[in-house]
């Protein structure tokens, strides 16, 4: 491991943090901050902490960056896979660190009750990075808790990790070989053949269409009626498919079927292979219609949306069938594409709706999109990989290259990274599940569940658990239950709040990144 | 495929169990008929009904043995792969709807209000015979409804199946490469090096040990105060890791600390592989002790108990540490080796327990052993797959060869088969879960839930089918809520009863004997 070499890379991310931060100021002004309604007294000096909190976050990921810059000045070399991959999962735990300050330091002077804890702080970075959309705010409209250009940090996290970190780095300085090896770790997905071969011009890409579809949507909300602080805080919660909101009843707060079916659309974009994007913009849409792993991930939206609706109707959780539509086809898109929206509470809905979209958690977006969850191509890959395992069974010579679309796709080893991804996920959900309803107290879940108006039972404690690992593993955000669509994760317990921090960033990541810091051959020099 | 052939060895085995149909008979003669309580006028009526119940179905499976061996009259070749697997496949379904028989037709006279339908005695014929012990009889201590000699059928089903049908087919007969082909069908497990290589020699070691154990418990059993009925009954319950009772209240029945702790010896020595057992019974025992399968085996079963034994103090679900130990111990032995006879009601436990049950049915026995499940050593051969992998992802051309206990064990394509394993069972799983909450009726369920004394709500469908599912694919018989193990499955819609009974199938046989079935390309003559 390049000790140098590693500090130099992460110093250069948080001076690029730094940078990223002052955007969220100018939110801070009286003529921007929405929420300077003049019955809140104390309305501007909560923008002020705001404003000085970022400020001082933003001076803090300065001095962490330029001291690592400096610790590693003088190193040479090239980035290799190792210092790669240590970079990019050492930048995102940078980042929830560095992400985290704001929220900290915009409290300092508010009332107690109010007050965001550390573990807190990380949990409500993370989840914006990570894109989960997972919030531990209980109110979102209060100024106090959260002042006005907080909010809109909040929102411009979901912005950065839709993007990708390093995306970003790669994007503005280029990293050769090195920036290759990180650009496989973070973008999602498991096959990384992209367009374009250049590195930096990949990025440049991918992050153009990403920008581009951010200012269209941000354009779109603002004529449908929201603020521009809320049409740009809501398109990055929606392209980076994250659900963070400004709003506590999420995108249901303007009851509006236009800006729904909108949001449903660009979820569907955001979840999409932004390389075949490009492809489709340059005029080649017939490429999109004849991608496998497309078709499958529209076909199960379509498919789910129409059992949803029937089911729906006939148990009557819908009144006609335009409202079924409308809130179904959202609901189902929104948990896919590991958005995480709002505009019903499903929880209500019968136990096909809900188990179904349980399913779909573990289904996810497109690779190479920013959507999270194990990604349509691998659930492709698996039943194809599946399929010729049974031939196998009772032909055991037989020699069949697996194949996606009449192109023949890398043997063997693929498989091996396939079913590989699918024993980490199953793991890691049960030891996590197991991990979960060990730590959290059943007096803390008692309170959460009387919270959420529940019965007063720990009966749901095991499917709700279930819920919340896979709505973090996944990067979702809303489960069922305590952690159900109009409820949070304010109430759980420091460990467990930290256990879903490390889950959702193993989610982001892809599990590798991640997992290898925390094996100790790992940081031996060779 | 040559169809003469597999039709000649089903024929067989029809008769061999037109024979072993014979060996419960006796059981209908008053002088052992234990049921014929003097205050049931009816009773031995019940019991004739019971005896030519038992002798018709003898007769059909001999006729329709006689059927398919003369219609494979003539037919050349030798057993490959395939005809193995068609003929294991095969043969356990033809088990099953035979072993259905003594149910159906000892119920001619009855009333009918306690008449076994034809899904239901399909049911529990596959649940005998898959060792999974999971009933719809709701009452077995009623004459009526299961006549003494129909027990006693009910238990040798356990005993069949433990055994393996197959296994006993070779056992008596040899067969060859065929033979050798079919008992890697049916033996448990990914690795089927055995301690000879003879294979009607090791399906007679096999066999030997097997008959051996239910004799000694058996005698232990009677020696402990049992009736020689219930003595053998639960001997063949015990070593088939299967968890079929004559009582209602299953082992608990008898109130005997003693019973208990024999049970829990006899169940992990039924969860051992057997070839280490015939090393043991050959004096070396530290074969055993040096096993790291079964260190794990044991290792996973005393922490658990000790963690529920933890757990259930503190939340108060036991008295004293001396019933902790014992029903902790039972549970926890009899979840894993998948056994799932009761003694307490593991389902008012804390939610630590549950959980940890229902993670430990997913574990299952050794490989090689009558226990069902997924098998211990898949559990730790992905591990370490999935250790090494960690590792490829840093430093992509390491090549390390997969090491148990110090020995290197096949390489790649014992990899991919574990590995392939886990993506099956989990794609089984999620497919089942689904499936069975859209065609299990919301209406019935409220009928179930009110029959087992809950809450009146729909609340627990998604995770009492949870564990139904896996409760049965994993051969262990009670889950949780309506599957509790105060409850039975006697009031599932007939689909899903059918669903449980292929459940039980496939995870009996481990997959694929089952899958190949349905695959067209399978069934070609060449």
């Amino acid at each position: 491991m390049n000790y140098g070499l590693l500090s130099r890379m992460l110093g250069i991310i948080c001076i690029l943090f730094a940078i990223t931060m002052l955007f969220s100021l100018p939110w801070a002004h009286p003529s921007l901050g929405l929420r300077l309604d003049p019955d809140i007294p104390k309305a501007e000096q909560f923008e002020r902490n705001g404003f000085f909190g970022l400020l001082g976050s933003s001076l803090v990921s300065a001095c962490v960056g330029s001291l690592l810059w400096w610790l590693g000045r003088g190193s040479t070399g090239q980035l290799f896979r190792k210092e790669a991959m240590a970079t990019v999962g050492l930048s995102w735990i940078l980042a929830t660190v560095l992400g985290a300050l704001p929220y900290l330091l915009s409290q300092t002077q508010s009332a107690p009750g109010v007050r965001i804890s550390i573990v807190d702080s990380l949990f409500e970075s993370q989840s914006g990075f990570s894109t989960t959309g997972a919030t531990i705010l209980t109110d979102l409209e209060d100024p106090e808790l959260v002042p006005h250009c907080i909010l809109f940090w909040r929102s411009s996290t979901h912005f950065l990790g839709g993007l990708g970190i390093v995306v970003l780095l790669v994007a503005i300085l280029g990293q050769g070989a090195g920036g290759k090896a990180m650009m496989r770790a973070e973008i999602a997905g498991p096959t990384k053949d992209s367009a374009h071969s250049r590195m930096q011009k990949t990025a440049i890409v991918f992050a153009s269409i990403y920008v581009v579809l951010n200012l269209v949507l941000a354009i779109i909300y603002w004529g449908s009626g929201m603020s521009i602080f809320d049409a740009l805080c809501h398109a990055f919660g929606t392209l980076a498919t994250g659900g963070f909101s400004t709003y506590n009843d999420s995108l249901g707060h303007f009851q509006s079927p236009w800006i729904e079916y909108v949001t449903v659309g660009f979820m569907i974009l955001a979840g999409t292979n932004f390389a075949l994007l490009l492809l489709v913009s340059t005029g080649h849409f017939y490429r999109l219609i004849q991608d496998v792993e497309w078709q499958v991930y529209i076909g199960v939206m379509l498919t789910v949306t129409a059992a949803v609706i029937a089911f729906g109707m006939w148990s009557g959780n819908f009144a006609d069938f335009g409202s079924a539509l409308r809130f179904s086809l959202f609901q189902v898109v929104s948990i896919m594409t590991t958005t995480g929206y709002g505009t019903q509470d499903y929880d209500q809905w019968n136990n096909f709706g809900r188990g179904v979209l349980i399913v779909l958690m573990f289904v996810g977006g497109c690779a190479g999109s920013t959507g999270g969850g194990m990604k349509v191509i691998r659930h492709v890959l698996l039943a194809k990989i599946l399929r010729l395992e049974l031939e196998l069974s009772y032909r055991p010579r037989v020699v069949r290259p697996l194949r996606i679309g009449g192109q023949t796709i890398d043997g063997n080893d693929l498989r091996k990274r396939i079913l590989v991804y699918f024993g980490l996920v199953g793991a890691v959900f049960a030891c996590s599940w197991l991990l979960l309803i060990t730590v959290e107290p059943d007096s803390q879940w008692l309170q959460m569940v009387s919270a959420a108006d529940d019965s007063n039972s720990l009966d749901h404690k095991l499917l709700d658990c279930a819920s919340a690992v896979s709505a973090t593993l996944h990067n979702i955000g809303p489960g069922l239950g305590v952690v159900g669509p109009t409820a949070n994760y304010a109430d759980f317990a420091p460990w467990s709040k930290l256990l879903f921090v490390f889950l959702m960033m193993l989610g982001r990541l892809e599990m590798f990144s991640i997992l290898v810091l925390f094996v100790p051959a790992f940081w031996r020099r060779i």
